[in-house]
């Protein structure tokens, strides 16, 4: 799921990223340089040129208004559609499966048994849910990097830059009364503010249970044929009541057919594509490594937890559904860098970009920028492990850390200039913060011990027992004793706590000598002296990379798109099944294709089926189309994206990518690469038949009562 | 299983590695130096005084014998004995299950369905397992110290003493016509020649379902209570026909009672609890971090195929299981490492040796040892991650690259004098090759890439994609492209081929052009090499360890054992709960609490039973003791070791420790540390009621017709 790897199999048949057509023409001599389906565009400058000329088809402003504001992000990781006037929001199921596991207990299994609220009475508000609409952009790339000057140090830069940034977005959202994040393109070559509307009243709706929704586990995940309803419904709340949206998505009156074209609106979360190879490099080397050691160590550690009993599993389920799912889209994305013809072809890519620099009139400058990247990458590489273990916490572990540091760390920021504080505590971001920090997530001991033991041995192993902030931080205990000690000692897991502790200041926190706070005490020089660090070398990345985005626009034009940063952004591509050795893969699966591949596997999990489904497949049309697939540009964050058509109506919903479609991180193609959607016609034959959710049915056709 | 770990909660319980009582006394000034239920004893140096002072005891020569040759190693790893006079066998079903596993196919899950010989002509004849019973033991230190001079280089001295020893097993091997092995105990302060009858004509005879054998899966493995019958059958044959042996263990009338003395004959494999401490830091810091990074990963990557169907699920099985396995015994023993009480504890011990050997006359000279240890550590230390990814091919992976090297090297070395070899290749050891080598055991394309291409990736990660031999053993192709071709092109799967090759020369295999012998030849160079400087090392290690067991045997008395070294070891024990928590754990289970256990977990796996256990319930005496604990000192390759009372009669089989005894890998603790074992009555009423086994029931019991 959120998408992610690539398969050897399709290697002769690799497409270096896609570029402006002139440099790709360079190397493609296999392949013309046809227009492809690629792009994740930002809505202030959309592929209006390529669109017309591939597909024939020109979006109205009207057009783009309606699916920008139908298009909603969802802060907890993925993306998702308005889709009806009272505020119906559709995501995915794995998207949601986050709140749904919130509201668990050893009585209430959502994720297990799924969930459907008859009446409004009954829908159940998430705890820490916020949803955001993007109203509008505005480039302030100017007036950011006015703020820096070249007189100032790396230091007294990144600063300026922090200090301008929360500026911009403070007075925004004075102004007008909206959520205001400044955004930073093209690794630091633009800077546009995104102004959302925000909800934070959330109420969960309508899930499927989780084995539908995620039928064929692991082994199905990021592949294609595929079966899963992965969808789950919420409902935007005001004041106490359903919104009423200006926007949304009207349901298609029909699904989709091979060769359509469709868009995709959502928020996909990262990609590499412009990155110098001496950052895919360290990717490659050092960073997908670490992610993947921790991630395995993870999956061990909580798989074998949650098999002790159901009770463990079910806590533990939505974490570890999360580590397996970044499991296998790392391993494919790190098989791509270990491609040499994929290595081969960035590396061709970025010699030309960089002939073509040097030949511009400040051609020295831009030239010596990919130094400057390379260098500031090297010390960042340097930095990278204190600042993943004590800043990013994974030498710690647990959710009790986080809730300790962000109380420790509210109460000295505050005091600070706006502009000085950290991100996270500015003031246009207060409303998420206290959000999260007051939110009533069950925590358990067991598992914040289990959680926290295995971060202290990952730190104990990582930094060796024998450094001094180690030997503090355990305290003369081993890592089991110690975790059990503070998990058992704190208080922060009482939300009345943290109100009280919020509400106070410095002062006030060390005199509540809670063990936890006192940890995270131990630990905040050094996390924040090292986050201050790679800061600095962020800052002399962002201005190289100014530099090398002014030659690629300047060489390629500026009919371009950014990297994906979590922000919405419009792709469009085609319905189409593909090659895979001698056979080609049909476009879209239907229901009996899910019968019968739970019966190929004789039922057994992950291929169980969910009693209800059992019981009503006979009054179902079994050739309704379940699955499908498109070329559009996706990338993990785009799990919930609406898929809509050129009247924009809705026609499905991505939830996954396939295999071939990881290397997207790095390298767009369509050969094999593909988008995979629920159709929107299967979403309600379910609801109908499966469900019995003729309110929903009604609500999401148009024809409510 | 095969046991391994410590709880934290048992921490202040501590009870520092048992030596002799005299230096016991000076530490445990809480614990009185009581006579502990501590050791694995050398057959050559019973433990007499302490069963006679502690519990009035004293084994006579007959019985020793009959339970030394009633005690069989199983060499794929594990312990076995000898039950009926008819070379009947019984080991534990995870010792079984690689045989098992080997005979299985896409129709056939022998693990799954169990399996029973009603008749000798149903016994299945096993591809290539390998039994021995030691025959006789030989102190032969002298005679190996005397090869070794000082006016030798560590690399003369590693290889006169390789030579000698080679000399010393051909010379016996060809007296006795038995296998001879010389054996370095106390890490290098004594050698003794063990001389072994070996059956290589082994055949399956009875194995329960892997459900029942292994109930309660990975989250009950190394836990108690416990609920396995783990238990296997096999037969040894010689000349076709089932031999007739002069010893084996009549099986009681009674099982065990709290209190009895039981004692546990079999093959522990590896102890570490009288390295120095220098050698115990480098297993803490950084051997075990390495193990468990390749266990998570493979752990990972295992679990994740055979989840995609049944049949990888059956191919994978047993490699799985051994993974998860040596993930939690190795968890748990590096928990123990982390605890700064086992540490201070282990500091105090080395001090204190340390000083009473400086007092001692060639006292300079053992305390240089220490340092010596320490020095020859450290080159270890940086010759090890070659060795382990080369010479131990964790990089490589796969099992056709390890029959693809023993082909090359067997070509080469053959035309060595057999003192000069690799260890595997002298002609001591010809028989036991031979029987891997053609063995033929099913391999599968799909699992060997998997593995393989893994291993390239982990080859690649840790010396560098750049490094110049990855890049040779990768030939421009991404791991798995590589893999792929790599293993589509072997002929190495076929034994015919293998018999070929094994029968030419080194130009003959040159001659065969097949991948996976190249790619062993262009490793090999360099796996040798590093191989080579282990040796050297390790040479200066013995050295050191005989001064240190020299300075040990002088303070504490020869009334001792050295480390585990996968030798016969006769080791006793109390039948005995212990105390949990404000709780005490009984000593044994019964059939009952299966079924309750079952219920408790709604027979969700890995808590479900197989169906004859559930139609057969009512048939069972629900109280029939089932598993059972005492305190013998035991480890992993113990697993399917002999429970015999006083009498020499059998009451059961070891086929695990409890958590809380994986510490005894450092230190001897029966505060909690309890092996695990099945009750001989446990055996019999399932093999009379769930299996209707008579005839093993009356070749168990001695009624035979």
């Amino acid at each position: 799921m959120r998408l992610n790897t690539m398969q050897t199999r399709s290697l002769t048949a690799w497409r270096p990223a896609g570029l402006a057509a002139t440099l790709l023409a360079l190397t493609l001599t296999q392949h013309p340089p046809a227009l492809a389906d690629e792009g994740m565009w930002l809505y202030n400058a959309p592929p209006t040129r390529i669109l017309a000329e591939k597909h024939g088809f020109t979006p109205t402003a009207a057009w783009l208004e309606r699916v920008r504001r139908s298009s909603v992000r969802f802060n907890s990781g993925g993306s998702g559609s308005l889709v009806s006037e009272d505020g119906l929001v559709l995501s995915n199921h794995h998207v949601g499966a986050d709140a749904l596991q919130k509201f668990g207990d050893a009585r209430h299994d959502y994720l297990k048994t799924g969930f459907y609220a008859r009446t409004r009475a009954e829908e159940k508000k998430c705890h820490d849910l916020e949803l955001n609409v993007l109203m509008g952009i505005e480039d302030v790339t100017a007036r950011v990097n006015a703020a820096v000057t070249a007189a100032m140090t790396p230091e007294e830069a990144a600063a300026a830059r922090r200090a301008v940034m929360a500026k911009i977005e403070k007075e925004a959202a004075e102004q007008s009364g909206l959520r205001c994040d400044v955004v930073t393109l093209y690794q630091g070559g633009q800077y546009h503010l995104y102004r959302y509307h925000r909800y934070t009243d959330v109420r969960l709706v309508f899930a499927p249970e989780q084995q539908i929704a995620f039928f064929g586990g692991d082994p199905d995940n990021f592949e294609y044929p595929r079966f899963n309803l992965d969808i789950c419904l919420f409902r935007a709340y005001e004041n106490g009541k359903p919104v009423k949206v200006e926007h949304y998505l009207p349901w298609a009156g029909a699904g989709v057919r091979e060769g359509d074209l469709v868009f995709v609106s959502g928020h996909p979360g990262n990609t590499s594509r412009q990155l110098t190879m001496a950052e895919l490099e360290y990717l490659r080397d050092t960073r997908f490594p670490y992610v993947l050691q921790r991630l395995h160590r993870l999956e061990v550690l909580l798989s074998s937890w949650s098999e002790r009993s159901q009770e463990n599993g079910r806590r533990a389920r939505d974490l570890l559904f999360g580590v397996q799912n970044g499991r296998k889209a790392r391993t494919g994305m790190l098989n791509g860098l270990l491609d040499p013809e994929l290595i081969k072809a960035k590396q061709a890519q970025e010699n030309r970009l960089r002939t073509a620099a040097a030949s511009l009139p400040e051609g020295q400058a831009i030239s010596a920028a990919w130094n400057q990247v390379a260098q500031a990458q090297q010390a960042i590489a340097r930095l990278n492990l204190d600042h993943l273990l004590l800043e990013q916490a994974h030498g710690i572990g647990g959710t009790h850390f986080g809730i300790a540091r962000t109380l420790l760390r509210a109460a000295d920021e505050r005091d600070k200039p706006n502009g000085e504080r950290l991100r996270e505590f500015r003031d246009s971001n207060r409303t998420s913060l206290e959000l999260g920090l007051f939110s009533e997530e069950p925590l358990y001991d067991d598992l914040e011990t289990l959680l926290l033991s295995d971060g202290l041995v990952w730190l104990a192993e990582k930094k060796g027992l024998g450094d001094p902030l180690v030997q503090t931080i355990l305290a003369g205990q081993s890592p089991r004793q110690r975790a059990a000690t503070l998990v058992a000692g704190t208080r922060v897991k009482s939300v009345a706590f943290r109100r009280t502790l919020y509400a106070t200041n410095a002062a006030g926190i060390q005199a509540a000598g809670d063990p936890m706070l006192e940890l995270a005490r131990l630990v905040d020089t050094q996390a924040r002296s090292v986050r201050k660090a790679i800061e600095t070398q962020e800052e002399l990345k962002r201005q190289a990379y100014g530099r090398i985005a002014a030659a690629r626009f300047a060489v390629e034009g500026t009919n371009s798109f950014p990297d994906a940063t979590f922000t919405l952004r419009l792709a469009f591509g085609t319905v189409s099944g593909y090659p895979s050795g001698t056979d080609r893969i049909p476009f879209q699966t239907t229901y009996a294709g899910l019968y019968e591949r739970a019966a190929q596997h004789e039922y057994q999990p992950p291929f169980d089926l969910p009693a209800r489904w059992l019981e009503r497949k006979k009054r179902l049309d079994l050739t309704t189309p379940f699955n499908f697939v498109c070329t559009a540009d996706i990338i993990g964050g785009n799990s919930g994206s609406p898929v809509v058509n050129r009247q924009g109506e809705f026609v499905g919903i991505i939830f996954d990518g396939n295999i071939e479609s990881l290397v997207l991180d790095f390298s767009y193609t369509d050969q094999q690469a593909r988008a995979v959607s629920v159709n929107s016609q299967a979403i309600l034959e379910a609801l109908r038949k499966v469900y019995d959710a003729r309110e929903l049915v009604a609500e999401l056709t148009g024809k409510r009562r």
